[in-house]
């Protein structure tokens, strides 16, 4: 992208990046770091306790766990600022921190510096009910926002499962099961307060911009989304909302075949039939999920489904489902109508992470996740199972199936560098295939640390220049979590 | 953004962008043009014929006709991708041209050089009904997809009213009067086709990606998105297609006040009906509607609906919207239930530019949109109109008002510059209170020639800068629609 004599002016700076391990050893000490990174919080917001670095260099995910030097809990964006000028100038590395659920390794330190922990972030700023929108700080949870909301007739769709922060659901562009009707963060973020690398504060969708939708500018909120830290720090998100149907209804639907349940999942869509969430879950998944939520389903590839409405449109949308689930074979709905038993019939979903680990003792469960078109599930789906089996690992397959996205929870010994090869290498099948398949090598999860050479894979050498130019051009000293995404 | 070194090693090739018309006078003549780019596609495809000149320089806005020294019509990528070569090298300015209806001067040419025809790009590249995408090249039309698509159960929602080419509607982020139901072009592309500025082509979505959601690297896709031709020309896209509804049915109500009217669209959003239009029209639009559709509504503030889905959820759509209508003072509905009939009415809807335009006969329109949260739209409806009828001037309202997006349309008299400063000044009073409002200055305009300034006040200059750097890293030389969205 840049001219000749702007590659070799540039150069100095991209090689100082791949030396940042040793300038940070060499020019800021650990207790340099806390002695100035107390004077801009104070001295109890700044932590090299051993628990507290242990914690913040890692998440859910099974990457290797790599200590920041210092964790620091800033009280306001002007503390991150600070944090963030100070850091750029000494060149220190800067790991955003929110809930630490995420699975490809974001929140990992490995070239040491700075873990920035958002958990003092928890206000809901502004809720404008009449405009269907509001704005939160990065720490607060997507399910401390729809509890806070619940009373006022709307809510906030995005749901990954963990009870992550909306910060980091923002900053590796979350999902999961209302996306197939309601949209992934790229959908229902409309601004987002960024503290740059050199300290300075914007708001991507203007200073304060809440239109639905602007053509002012470059969209600077969906580069920031996604961009898993390496941008800037979001440290607030102004989000759409949506209001609470009249009815939701639950159901589960059993077939024969997963490609029975996939078919039926491509029907729906065909009929334009408006529905809020269809998780697949293979028999292995069941299995699980009976074994640790108590749930007595048969062991059958397996619909979860949920309809949103009024009570005419729900009945109507109903009645086509389970006319098209009848002509595919599928079992008689199971029903959970009032909320307690869709309650647990939605939790039952997302403790499958839970229920796949309890199954083997001692093992650690690598997840990871792709997407592809609807019409190439089956291939791929049948593909991976069949490799999974193979390969003699105990893994369970669900997903966000309406999206043509989903997860492979695969069990491993974490004392055994072999075993995690195994599974390391049946997930980069799964995503060379996905790839190949026109698909994406992850729907939901982000790349981080585990997905590099796969992002090269699937955009291109080209591509992922350009998105290094851009990381250049706003993190010069590359300070904003360094070594993700890409090297 | 930049380190102080790097500023330094960069501020020359800043410098000599703010010259390049001196730059292109000096070193790129009129017949080298012809030549070089003949040599790349063939000497029939370059022109420079008065006609080709005009008519590229200009599109449906109100902005001074800054033509280009050449017209060039690629016949594929690999085209494209030498003349940027050749003009990166040479520091000659680029301007993609679609359908020249744009409204902020986006296909202008003010430092001159190259305008690059993509009429040639009309090929319908793939169609997935099972997958509900298809890819197209950027010349293609959205009724030209539309005809095409029209015996497949499919279509694609965004139209943005004038025939604009796919690739035009990209770069400025279209919209339109599906919005609120569909989404915009933001939502409705999956992946681009681009070619940067040297030459190299890319694909924002992955080499051949076209998952309905992806978490792999930076959101090129909505970057370029929007980004008005200054990041790279699109030369094909993957778009979202949608089933087409079982029943669509049109209506128009009229109220007292535009009040009246606002706040019903307010309660129709609150009550989570799915409608798939609901646009305004003040009295005067309504006025010049009949005189040019031959229309015969009554003279009021008007909303135009349309419900889409099945019948049963069509029929109670219509039940709920026409109690909300009647709570706020709105007439008895007037039905368009069969297609010749909302074809009609929606023709009448689409047709309100130049039903505005033939209200004062050798006048030109000057049209500006703005967008805010709904909650605001009563007010900033009320001040516009007010400051209107203050200005002497004769204008429209009109607005895709679910999405609290609208438009005036202000005529003028095209030899007086005094007459065009005052609307002008309307148009920018409007966008300041939109602002004003947590709104923005354009909701599917763009930015182009006509609201630097505004992206300004809307973003500030840090955020703004931000988006000149990404500039910077990806089109060094400034060649890529040089002056548009900001100097």
């Amino acid at each position: 992208m840049l001219s000749s004599s702007l590659r070799v002016a540039l150069r100095p700076a991209l090689l100082s990046n791949s030396c940042l391990g040793a300038l940070k050893t060499r020019h800021v000490s650990t207790s340099e770091l806390l002695r100035e990174l107390g004077k801009i919080t104070c001295d109890r917001d700044v932590s090299t306790n051993p628990n507290d670095l242990q914690q913040h260099g890692k998440d859910e995910g099974p990457h290797r766990v790599s200590e920041p030097q210092v964790v620091v809990f800033p009280q306001n964006k002007e503390q991150v600022a600070e944090v963030l000028k100070f850091c750029n100038r000494k060149r220190v590395p800067v790991v955003p921190f929110g809930s630490g659920s995420g699975l490809e390794g974001g929140a990992s330190a490995p070239t040491g510096g700075v873990a920035i922990d958002l958990r003092s972030f928890t206000k809901i700023l502004r809720v404008s009910p009449e405009d269907f929108d509001c704005t939160v700080e990065a720490g607060v949870t997507w399910r401390a926002l729809n509890f806070f909301l619940r009373d006022r007739g709307l809510w906030f769709p995005v749901d990954p499962g963990a009870d992550a922060s909306l910060g980091g659901m923002c900053s590796t562009s979350a999902s999961g099961t209302n996306a197939v009707r309601y949209g992934t963060m790229r959908e229902n973020v409309l601004n987002l307060e960024v503290v740059l690398a050199d300290g300075r504060i914007i708001n991507t969708g203007g200073i304060q911009g809440r239109a639905r939708k602007s053509a002012a500018g470059y969209n600077l909120t969906n580069l920031f989304v996604g961009s898993e830290g390496t941008l800037g720090i979001i440290t607030a998100a102004t989000l759409r909302l949506h209001a609470i149907p009249e009815k939701q209804v639950s159901a589960v639907v059993q077939f024969e075949t997963p490609r029975a349940a996939i078919d039926t999942v491509v029907e729906i869509l065909q009929n334009a039939v408006p529905i809020a969430r269809v998780e697949f879950m293979d028999e292995r998944t069941i299995q699980a999920c009976n074994a640790y939520s108590k749930t007595s389903l048969e062991d059958k590839p397996t619909l979860m489904l949920e309809f949103n409405g009024s009570q005419t449109s729900v009945s109507e949308q109903i009645e086509t489902v389970a006319s098209i689930c009848e002509d595919n074979g599928g079992t008689e709905f199971k029903w959970a109508e009032d909320q307690e038993e869709r309650n647990l019939l939605w939790k039952a979903r997302h403790s499958v992470f839970y229920a796949t680990c309890a199954q083997r003792p001692n093992t650690k469960c690598y997840v990871t996740d792709v997407c592809v078109p609807i019409s190439k599930l089956p291939e791929l789906l049948a593909a991976t199972k069949e490799d999974i089996d193979r390969s003699g690992v105990y893994g369970t397959v669900v997903g966000h199936v309406g999206d043509g996205n989903f997860h492979t929870m695969l069990l491993f010994d974490p004392k055994d560098p072999a075993s995690f090869q195994v599974v390391h290498e049946l997930g980069e099948r799964m995503a060379l295939k996905a790839i190949e398949l026109d698909g994406t090598c992850t729907g939901e999860h982000g790349v981080g640390l585990g997905k590099k050479e796969l992002l090269l894979k699937e955009h291109g050498s080209d591509c992922v220049s350009v998105m290094k130019s851009i990381k250049l051009a706003l993190d010069p000293h590359n300070i904003l979590n360094p070594t993700k995404i890409f090297d």
